[in-house]
């Protein structure tokens, strides 16, 4: 999978703006403020049709902009040889067609708790070769890995950064884990609520079973999914773990599944009545990054931290790979700063085997396809 | 206030490791995994006792070593002529006295909900110029600003993490602010009690006064302080963004507070007992940084995020320094990555007046007193 061409009319400082990609790695370098995460951003923005980092869609607009529209170039399939135009827009839309009722200010800012955030209302559009499509059907085409510096949530983060990861990577590849996942997180909802009406009730005790079959069943599919998903990025982490330092670098990920049984529901019954909630399955599972037998999140420092982040981005472009028979493109937003030269030169060294867009205010290397912002 | 040297014993990664600092500003160098994000988290715990990376005290003590110790020369009053000898020792406990009675893997992944981490148990001890003093004694002699990356949660993060880093700052300075914080907190509990009970059992209406007299009282104490930081921050910081880039930035912060009166208790007490929880009040205070009119969070790269951060933490250390006679120590973790060489020169420019010690892969300066680790 390689992305030619990318073209942005008025994505957040970018009124105009049309780029080419090299084939294998470019880079994109420029200062401060510059836009190059936005660059990366409206890159995944096509990929999955939502922004990483923007809190509404009109966001991205630039101001005052009534919409803002990527276009991107996609060769796909065998050899590469099949084109996509891939196109999304965004465009502005005054909440209930009256823009001017609001307060602007007390809109945005309020903090009064009935206020919703309804001036950010917008539309999105999205045309595949021309053709207007749904979002669902836009999504995933073009495929990418992605890495910000924010993602060190996912090692230092709690166990719901985590967890949050893992969903991500497996909704992009299996649509029948999205299903289970939302069937669980439904019967989840509903045994809370019966669990609350049991303690404050006394009654409903015979409706439990029904609902924990249901936790039974989606539960261990996510976690058969879960398991497939870490057992992969573990075995694969070892091996990018020996190529960054020479077998230094042990890196071992372990699965923590908070298992989900009829004997585990009895063992429980008593304390989830108390708190109201479920206290065991796939929403208490968690995973744990060790690196030369040590927990990443605890003792790695910040340099080995994002070093091991890098890494686990490959295993995932890897197990995309392995299950789509598409290779994604990978997003670096900022890998280098806080590395040391040592580390710089390593990771360069691993990225090429796929498309690869990275941003830096330095070229870290010689002879590389630079785009200057 | 200048710290002259610091001696650290099984510190993490430092066995042994006696270091003395420039009087203003000191850089400590090294590759990634050196050590030197170690050396900021001993001076920040001298300073406030507690480590601000680690889960457990017990953590930063070299293994397999039973011990670790931070020592620190201070000198401080006026014209730093009060020499202070600060040591603090945290050493490793066993739980109950019997640490093989507990499967220790079982211990720290588990996720069985009733199992705590009690294999972290540690002691800690603190000394005066040799004299054993309290925690709280001990505390706050050493003043001192941290700044590391992480803290972009400050900007990019949800309102709690702003309300911490506003309650963080009044902490250092009042104690006054930390007991009503407390009597606040115990009374909004004890009130959120309160509506559950009266949605569940449709009693309890009597003492709803009661409570709510407290909340408003402490509540617009805590208000009163923290609106007299966030107006001193947003009129240093307007200053600073002068100096950051000749006029460029025009930075504003503002105080978005929750109020508490009787009327709003009237207005929203339906939508409370419905909710079984207080929905105003300084715990749903949040504050706003604007740059150039648009909301950082939102709209600013993270470069542009990150330079205005440190500008508020040199805003800190101006407030601490008005409000306690005494100029903190200013502590910045890698502030250089991310930044283009503008940026790095101006901040360089900026850092001078007070003591400040330095972390970085590579020296953003020449002539400068450096530490290589």
């Amino acid at each position: 999978m390689i992305v030619n061409k990318i073209k942005l009319t008025n994505f957040r400082n970018h009124k105009n703006l049309s780029l080419e990609f090299d084939y294998a790695t470019t880079f994109i370098i420029g200062d401060n403020g510059a836009g190059k995460t936005n660059i990366l951003e409206a890159l995944h923005m096509i990929s999955t049709s939502k922004s990483f980092r923007a809190r509404y869609d009109s966001d991205v607009i630039n101001y005052p902009a009534q919409f803002s529209t990527i276009k991107a170039s996609i060769k796909t399939g065998e050899e590469n040889k099949e084109n996509y135009d891939l196109e999304l827009q965004i465009s502005r839309r005054s909440p209930a067609g009256d823009r001017d009722r609001f307060n602007h200010d007390e809109l945005m800012y309020s903090s009064r708790p009935e206020i919703k955030d309804e001036i950010h209302t917008s539309t999105k559009k999205v045309k595949v070769n021309g053709v207007p499509k749904s979002i669902h059907g836009f999504t995933g085409i073009f495929k990418s890995v992605l890495f910000t510096p924010q993602n060190i949530d996912v090692i230092t983060g709690s166990p719901a950064e985590r967890r949050k990861y893992i969903d991500s990577v497996l909704f992009q590849i299996d649509k029948t884990y999205k299903r289970t996942h939302n069937n669980y997180t439904k019967a989840l909802k509903q045994r809370n609520k019966l669990l609350e009406m049991i303690r404050e009730e006394r009654k409903g005790f015979d409706q439990l079973e029904y609902w924990e079959n249901i936790l039974e069943q989606s539960g261990s599919d996510i976690h058969k999914m879960r398991s497939d998903l870490l057992d992969f990025l573990d075995k694969k982490a070892k091996v990018y773990g020996k190529t960054l330092n020479s077998g230094y670098y042990e890196i071992e990920i372990k699965y923590k599944k908070s298992l989900i049984t009829k004997e585990r529901f009895s063992e429980y019954r008593n304390k989830e009545i108390a708190a109201k909630s479920t206290l065991i399955g796939p929403h208490k599972d968690d995973f744990v990054i060790e690196y030369n037998n040590y927990r990443l999140s605890d003792f790695g420092s910040r340099g080995q931290q994002r070093t091991v982040l890098v890494a686990l981005k490959m295993c995932e472009t890897d197990y995309i790979e392995e299950k789509t028979k598409e290779t994604p493109v990978l997003l670096l937003d900022d890998i280098f700063s806080e590395l040391d030269k040592k580390h710089r030169e390593i990771l360069i060294n691993m990225v090429p085997k796929q498309q690869t867009v990275i941003t830096s205010t330095e070229l870290p290397v010689k002879n590389a396809f630079v785009i200057n912002l």
